[in-house]
This record gives structure tokens, sequence and C-alpha cells, in this order.
């Protein structure tokens, strides 16, 4: 271990099998965290190839089980954001998937819980009254083949070298680094099995990645890797300089994914699901891009999009009856109004400070034992660049404890910034050629 | 300490605050190792400040014991070699510089043992029989006042967090670092207590630093610390591309010490001690130069340094005899003299593996547990540049242990290249102005 920290510190390439050692080591406990820590570092200082990143991953994801999704008869098509404010955009897009390609394209998702200002599927889909996140393999397994589609917690042994390893990072200030980033990301993806991977990665106020070229390199880093795995793969650079749509909390954000099934979604959450849902049909290879975008509006218009949740919902064992009456949903007890505190535009909205207020609000995790009230959140009535009137609403806090209620508020208000002047237009995020944007990665105009 | 390994990560410069809470924090165990090794290797990545560097070898002195040399009469200076082979100087600048002004300068000093390929004082010392060099600080202080010098190994409390963090470092890969090496070696030398310090920065291939660039900015870093913390302080750069004078071995090195204090030793040996001397009385601000080099070539041809040491031995409880009479210092049972291959010079001597030569026979340690045999060594009969005729002896092995012996013969005779030309002879290290050499540090004309 002792040559292998010397080496990288030097700035040397790593072999695969040393960098096998590191993570086989590290994982069973060989390795103490103070060599590991210190290998970490100057990764993180001295960068690692696009090749080293490949063998990291593809350590880290045997480290623990891999699934095997070889029963499931066609595509298996993922999508994995790197965490927002108000992405409910897998609620959408597996039952749409489910529903686009019936009995040929599949979507076994296992995903994650929320933490921090980001929230996660798992969490939201918890929200329906009696929804189990957490069959077992082939339960999971079965549901995908009957319905198409089922979304599951991850299951307890995959990938435990990142657990370990994110863990250490967390306290060494070693997670901001590309490889590191992209290979637990891409580890859990590849572990999960799908052999089409679509990677939503977010930039702005509200997301890890804050700038657009750093957005790009973790999306080539990613995309790189799941090719020189095997997969196909693709990123989309998504903004997270506002929250997607108007809702914002887990039982929240399940009725706005029902209504945007129902067609009648907000505006920019519904561009996101058909783009996201068209790329991952195209990808699959069976479909161009014509009729992949056809096929992601016809789910939705003809309803089968909308059905094919239900399916899903039941099969797991969730009270159907809350997808078509939101009423049903958990309700919190108090509701605040935020009003706007002058006449003007909101010119800027701190995105990831949405994402804390909720979390305060009772909706989120501010530490890993936090436990979610899925009723709390907020319903943004105003969003980035509207006009406002003094004294207008501008959006509803939801909580069931009024002190948490008074610290949300407090922080929500703290997010908007208000102008004279009309700000300029959401644009599509200015992405160029010489971001590098290529084939297998570009930008979503909001 | 999150936020402090993320500034330096960065490249940011760590507060005296930081710097504080670092030290203490993992002195005291309260910050883990993992993230002590992450800074380390931030440090090692992103370099250090003189004013960091300065902050954190005052931190590390502060860490334990520092000792209060305010009873002692008159100036006091102290010594330090960055470690080499065969380097027996302090063994004669100490009598040396206690006859040289006695009654006005006085040599406290505490010393260390030896690893790998480099040996120590206090090992030397302890083959004299009877020699303690673990006195009570209140017995150490009082054959200084006494006797002009005292030399003892370092009290336990010395420095607590040098300790701490070299192990970690030497576990971590971060090891080779000027200002971890610096801070190190002064946060020692500070606590020692002594007003002026003299740092001979050995370079060669028997030396840490094997480049003049190497040692030059690891005597600046020393020099800058020490001038900050209110000491006078001089650093000398002296070649280690050969042994120092022909034995290497503890009691062989006394023997040795005791000829060059009587006016017998090899000339390289004899010249080193002589400048040390002199310049660590000159830096006393005492006495100008030429006043201080009449005095070491004087104590020498008066038999005034060798009555000193005597002096000192026999305060410390050693065989007085011993000095004057070499058959009671220990002697191997088993000699073997290694014979030249072939007619021609000496054009090389890897110095490094002489050491380890010497410590393979038993006369030094492989790791920390190893007991030191003191009888064990190595004398050289031929050095770099000396004419051989094939099957002329060049070295003569002692030890105790014919397999120990077979095994340093082997790693001797490996140090040696012979070549059919004379080589350069061996000439001033070639420092230069544009080497940074200036007013706190020189070279050495061997």
């Amino acid at each position: 271990m002792y040559d292998i920290i010397e080496r990288k510190r030097d700035g040397g390439v790593l072999s695969d099998a040393e960098i096998g050692f590191f993570v086989d080591g590290y994982t069973s406990g060989r390795i103490p965290d103070y060599q590991a820590s210190a290998l970490l570092m100057a990764i993180y200082l001295r960068g690692m190839t696009a090749e080293e990143t490949r063998l990291l991953t593809m350590h880290m994801m045997n480290s623990g089980d891999v699934m095997d999704l070889s029963s499931i008869p066609g595509a298996t098509v993922d999508k994995h954001s790197t965490g927002g404010v108000g992405d409910k955009t897998s609620l959408v897009i597996v039952p749409m998937l489910a529903a686009m390609d019936p009995g040929h394209t599949f979507v076994a998702k296992m995903t994650g819980r929320g933490l921090g200002h980001t929230g996660g599927t798992v969490d939201k889909l918890e929200s329906i009254p009696g929804f189990d996140a957490a069959l077992t393999v082939d339960a999971f397994l079965s549901c995908v083949r009957e319905h198409g589609a089922s979304i599951i917690g991850q299951t307890g042994n995959l990938v435990p070298a990142d657990k370990l390893i994110y863990a250490l990072r967390d306290v060494t200030a070693t997670v901001s680094c590309v490889p590191l980033i992209a290979s637990s990301i891409m580890s859990k993806k590849l572990a999960a099995g799908s052999s089409c991977i679509l990677l939503d990665v977010k930039v702005g106020s509200g997301a890890f990645m804050k700038t657009v070229p750093e957005a790009v390199e973790l999306a080539r880093a990613m995309v790189e890797i799941g090719e020189g795995m095997g997969r196909r793969v693709k990123a989309l650079i998504t903004n997270m300089n506002r929250p997607l749509g108007r809702n914002i909390g887990n039982a929240l954000e399940v009725a706005e994914a029902i209504e945007t099934l129902q067609g009648r979604g907000p505006s920019d959450l519904a561009h996101e699901a058909i783009m996201l849902a068209s790329d991952l049909l195209e990808l699959t290879g069976h479909f161009d891009r014509e009729e992949a975008e056809m096929r992601a509006h016809r789910v939705i218009e003809d309803g089968s999009a909308l059905a094919k949740l239900r399916e899903i919902v039941a099969a797991q064992g969730g009270d159907v009856r809350a997808i078509d009456d939101a009423s049903l949903l958990p309700q919190a007890r108090l509701h605040e109004t935020l009003h706007a505190p002058h006449d003007g535009f909101i010119t800027r909205i701190d995105t990831e400070r949405v994402g804390v207020a909720t979390a305060e609000l009772g909706g989120g995790r501010i530490t890993l034992d936090d436990k979610i009230d899925h009723s709390c959140g907020i319903t943004l009535l105003k969003n980035y660049g509207d006009p406002v009137e003094c004294g207008e609403p501008i959006a509803i806090a939801h909580a069931n404890d009024i002190g948490k209620l008074t610290a949300g508020l407090t922080t929500l208000s703290g997010a908007y910034t208000f102008g004279t002047n009309e700000p300029p237009p959401r644009r599509a995020l200015a992405l160029r050629e010489r971001d590098g944007i290529g084939r297998h990665i570009r930008a979503l105009s909001p």
C-alpha cells in the first residue's frame, strides 16, 4: 500500500493490480483508514487517468453483489441523477418507459434516499401508503418482468467499497474530486446491472456541480467508465439553478409526478421527463429519436404511463387509490405562505437553500439518522424570472411542527433575490463544442 | 479539522490557530489518524510557507517538555546532523567545545539512536563500558554546568507530536517533504533549549538528501525556522558521498573519535570537526572566525579536548580507561577482509549500502526493535579515489555471528565501483550563489 500511495503522490499511474489491491484491502479492513485517506488525497490532487478511473470503478463494483438481469427478456434501462431539488423525474419516466415499449424495454431501478438538500426517490415513493421499496431480489425481478418496471432501495451488499470509501472521503475533504465522484456513482449503476444508462448531470445553485465545465467533466468521466465497461451510456446536462417543477418534499413531489403523467404537470418537469425518457429509449438502439419522442408523448396522452404507475404501485403493495386521489397522500397540518417583500422580479433562487429549507420543515434529512415526515415541503407559486407584487404569495411551506415551520420559512425566505428589472430568460445551458460536448453528452434546453 | 484539510488541499495558507489545532488535536488523540494523514498528504503536495513551517515547528515543540537551560551560566550550543554513515563528529566536537571556551560555552546535547543505514550518538557512547546516556534532567544539567558538556538520549516527553506525526508519515509516504522534515528536526532541537544551533546537512549517496539543491532547500527551511524562533542558527552542507573517516560501527567510531581528539584521526573527520566546532563557537558571537578556528586546533594539540572527554565520560559513569586503551572497548570475535577484485581505482562508494552492511553485521538496527552489538562494524582501508591492486585488502568487517558476517560482507562488496581511470578528486561541493547559499548556509570543502 505504501508503494501505491507513493506512486500516486508522485503523479504516477496505478495498475489494475494496485487499484484492486487498494479496493479489496480497504473493503476487507486489511488497509487502515490512514493509508486509504492519504491515497485519496493524493488522487484528489494528482488525478486519475480515464483508465485508472474505469479500473477503480470496476473493482468497486465487484466488491459486493452485482445484480443479474439476465432473466429480463429485453433491454434494461436505468437513469441516474447527480441530485437536485424538486427532481422527481424518476417517478415520471420509470412508468413512461415501461409503457413506451412494453415487453421489450424494462426498468429495474435501484435508487437511494435523500440527504442534505437533495431528495431521494425511495423516500418519495414511501409517501404512498403501503409502498414497499424493500422487495426481495426475486420479487423485484418478477415485478420488472411482469409490469416492465420496479423501483427499490439499494440492496444491502451493493458496492460495500463505495460505502466505506465515501464515508472516509466525507471526513477527509476528498469528496469533490471527479474520478472519485464518477467511480462512486458508476460503480453502483454498473452493479445494478442495466445495459443502457442515462446520466442526468445537474448543474447550478442546487446541484453539486456549480458550473457547466465541472458538470461536463463529470459527465465525460462517467460516460467513459460506462462505455469502457461495455454499457450504452449517455449524459444530459440539466439546469438546477432553480427547483424542478413547483413542489419540493416527498408526498408533494409524488402528487406533482402524477399530475405530469396526467398531462398537466409544470412545463419544465414535463419537458425534462419527455427528453430523458426519449433519450433512454433511443439508447436501447431499437428506435430513432423521432420515434422515441413520439412514444414518450403518446404514453402521457393516452394514459398508459399513468396506468403503468398504478400497476407498479399495486405490485409493490402501495395504495393505488392515492394515485387518483392526492388527498390520500400524507398531508401536513400546518401551512404558511411566504410573501414577496417588494414589487419586481425574482432574479435569483438559491436552489440549494430551498432544499435545505425543505429538510428543515421535516421533509428531508440533515443527518443520516433523521426521520422524514413525507407530508412536509414547499410549494412554489412563483419561480425564477416571474414578476411579483409586494405582498403577493410566492410560496407555501408545509409542516407539522411550528418550530420546524418557522426555521424552514426563515431559510426559504433567504433563498430569493428580488430586482426591479426582469432577469434574462431561462436560456439553454450555454454549452458549446469547446466545453467538450459530443455525441454522448448534450445539454437539455429548459 | 475538515476545514483545515480542505484549505491546505486547495493550496491555502493555514493560520497559527489552525496549525495549533491540528498539532494539539492529533497529539491528544482527538483528531483521528485518517484526517491527519489526509492533511499530511495535502501538505506534501501543496507545501507550506516559511511562516506555516515555523508555526508547525513551534506547536510541535510545545507539545511536550521544553528543556530549561537558564541555569547554565553562558552560551549553550548544539549541533544536529541529518544523518550519515561513519559520522562521529558529535563525539569529537562536544568535548572540543567544552574545552574551547570553558566556563562560557556549554553543550547540553540530547541526541538520538541509530536506525537503518545511519548510526546514533547515544548508541556509540554506550559502547563505552558503564556510560549512562539516561541521566535525570538534574544530573544532566549539573554535568553540563560542571564539565561544560553532557550527552544524553532524548527524554521521554520531548516533542511527543513528532513521534506521532513521524510514525504516521512513515506509513503514508509523506516522509520526504521539506517542511515536514524541517519541522520534525527543528522542533526537537528547539525543545532541547540551546541558543546556538549548527545544522550539519549531509548530501550524497549516504544521506537522506541526495542532491545539493535538496540539501540547500532543507537547510534554508531549518535556518528560517530557528531564526524565526529567536535562535542563532547556521547550516553547513557536507559531503556524504563516502563514509566519514575510516570506521563505521559504534565502538569502532568511538575509537576513531578518540584518535581524532589525540590529533591522529583521519584528515576528513579532523577537518570537519575543526570546521563544525569553529562554526559553533563563532555562532555564540563571542569570537571571530580566526580566533574560533585557532581555539579548535589548540584544544586538540594541547590535549584539553581529550581531557574533557575523560571528564564527561567519568561524570556519566563510563570507564575512563577505555578512552586511553581502545582494547577495553567491545571487540568483535570474527573479522573478514574484503579484497579488491581488479587493479584500478575506487570510482564510487554507495555510502548508504555501507551503512546497511554495518547494520547487517550487527552494528545497527534494521527495525526499531533490533538490539545493537556495539563491537560490530567496518574498517575501511581504502576510500573513494584510492588506487587498488587486485587482491589488495580494501576493508575489514567485524562481527560476532558468521551468518551476519557473510550477509554484511556481501552487501559491502556491492557498495564499491572500480574503474581503470582515476576519478575526479573529491572537490568542494559544487555550491554556488544561485543554489541559495548565503550568510547562514555554507558548504564545507572536504
